[in-house]
């Protein structure tokens, strides 16, 4: 493989946990971990639905529509004031206790953060994990209005960065998104932090890890 | 709206009962709803992902990636043979039982399937259900090689029929692919077999049913 001269990194799942927002769910039901999971898996349904319709939105919308839609789907009730505080629990998400170290470990390199996010929860959550002195570039969907997997998405980092994604590291939690990158044309480090199987969409990570702190330096 | 001069359906979970494979999956497990629940998630998920990547691959090579994956993901163990026989379901799914009399009412106007599957799966449901002759035209995905709510599928019917999408009526019972339609142009039946809540996709049905006999003839 080439050298590695920089390392792009997904957000969600992979900096920051967005499980943390289980706390938030608690005022609504007894069982927030399930709110949490389908509000995640309907969050990214919609973010592939909408660019395959040529119809953007950006994820703030799409994750207060998938909200909305878990909250209908499970029964449960929830006043626009109880839907506010759950969505801005995104845009303080804490970052993986080992994140700031990692991302240390691998200055002298640029590191960005490539990401779904709209630019203003992606700016939000960075400052509340104090990541910024860590990241040279943080990259939004919102540039090409489609979203991950979209080659226009993987495209916006080699080009910020001025480095060919062959020369990339890049690193995400989301096995869809790590086939996405690596068809692409990336170097491609799995941060497995939940022992799932890899998905079969036919393009395998490079390296697997399950801590960003074993990334090589 | 201007009046209904055809009618498009799609075919999976709609004409045919895709959770019919439940029978096939008792011989590798004692869960056999919670297997087909997942295939079928996964399934979509990869024809969603495999379109945004630009990496097509047929409906059948999907459908085995997503049965191969969710039978990993529940900790199942099958053989070769097993998964075939799982597989070999989709060939011979039956149809739901109001289906054959709800078309046969439609008749005079065009009626055609426009679905994901392959040509080959298409037709082995079509002729296991004894629907072919009520069904002008069989359109599949294959012709574009994408998925989905690709406005690219969407427009394979109106070419076919000679109609205006405005004055066809799309029927699926998959919300998301009603949003699609209606997204790209088609009058819209949601056929809601189960009860489901509406996605949050900004593009709601014409019209909501829970059979197929209801649909206006």
């Amino acid at each position: 493989m080439p050298p590695i001269r920089g390392y792009v990194f997904d957000a969600y799942g992979t900096l920051f946990d967005v499980h943390s927002v289980i706390d938030a769910g608690r005022a609504i039901t007894s069982d927030p971990a399930a709110l949490s999971a389908l509000w995640r898996q309907k969050q990214l349904e919609y973010t592939w639905l909408r660019a395959l319709m040529g119809r953007y939105e950006d994820f703030w919308a799409v994750t207060e529509a998938a909200l909305r839609h878990s909250v209908r789907r499970l029964g449960l009730r929830a006043d626009d004031g109880q839907l506010a505080r759950l969505m801005e629990a995104y845009l303080s998400l804490p970052c993986f206790a080992e994140v700031p170290a990692a991302l240390e470990r691998l200055a002298g390199r640029p590191r960005a953060i490539l990401s779904n996010g709209s630019p203003r929860m992606l700016a939000a959550a960075v400052t509340a994990s104090g990541l910024e002195r860590h990241l040279q570039h943080v990259l939004s969907v919102d540039a090409v209005k489609t979203y991950k997997p979209s080659p226009a998405v993987y495209a916006l980092a080699p080009r910020a960065l001025g480095i060919p994604a062959a020369e990339l590291l890049f690193v995400s939690s989301n096995a869809w998104d790590v086939a996405g990158a690596k068809s692409f044309g990336y170097q491609v480090a799995w941060c497995n932090r939940t022992g799932a199987p890899a998905e079969e969409l036919g393009a395998a990570p490079d390296l697997v890890i399950t801590r960003l702190d074993e990334l090589p330096a």
